[in-house]
């Protein structure tokens, strides 16, 4: 049965993803960053929420952006720097960053604090539909 | 310009939009609700993304479920009540509940607790095709 409540902290953690791939891009980045899926533990499949912990000098991500996908991320600890097309900027406990489909805003958070940054990510699902764009970075755009 | 950056504490806070109706129903479970959309102001179309106070005594909502839209709450603040199918639970800043589309599980947050709680809630948007169940309430079930 799906586990439908509990406490976010509590759930297992697991590395990125993307360095599970042969040949993962800038790993160093990565290295440091782990996640659980709250909301497909609670069998939510239209948008996923993701507890995502960001250690000193780990990214949530390449810098990219969807072409069909909203996202929305919360920062619930530590002061993470949200790096857009509008440059660099330190967030905090409580700030919020919206990236509407198709804005072409390339984004990423990157902790360059010495403490743990811990994020909500919030993104739409349309698997087959998206294509995501990495701005700085030889890949894509792919269709995901 | 839509502003998709901000501290979402610091967003304006509007009373719960259900005392507008001419003939609210238990509008005492709804005088101490507030709520700010940072989702809606960052430009997001797909989900809605709310951050949403409670003070001692009021509901995040009347006992409802969604036949189309997935719905999700993370406790920020506080200690709220889950109330759902299977009775009442205390939450506690971190806790997670996720509200799967057509689960038929009315569920809704009440504060019994003698501080604030605070709520940020993720929906899904279907508007038009979702149907909304009141399992307590003679009220519906409503089209949206």
């Amino acid at each position: 049965m799906t586990k439908t409540t509990g406490h976010i902290s509590e759930l297992p953690l697991a590395p990125c993803a993307s360095l599970q791939l042969e040949d993962p891009i800038r790993p160093e980045l990565f290295q440091g960053q782990f996640e659980a899926r709250p909301g497909k533990e609670s069998g939510l499949t239209q948008f996923g929420v993701n507890y995502v912990v960001l250690e000193p000098g780990s990214a949530s991500s390449l810098r990219h952006w969807h072409t069909v996908e909203d996202e929305f991320v919360n920062v619930l600890e530590g002061a993470p720097t949200l790096v857009d097309n509008q440059g660099e900027r330190r967030l905090g406990p409580g700030s919020y960053a919206g990236f509407p489909a198709g804005d072409g805003n390339g984004h990423h958070l990157i902790n360059h604090s010495n403490s743990n940054a811990v994020l909500l990510v919030i993104g739409s699902r349309h698997r087959g539909e998206d294509v995501c764009h990495y701005p700085d970075d030889e890949l894509g755009p792919v269709q995901r």
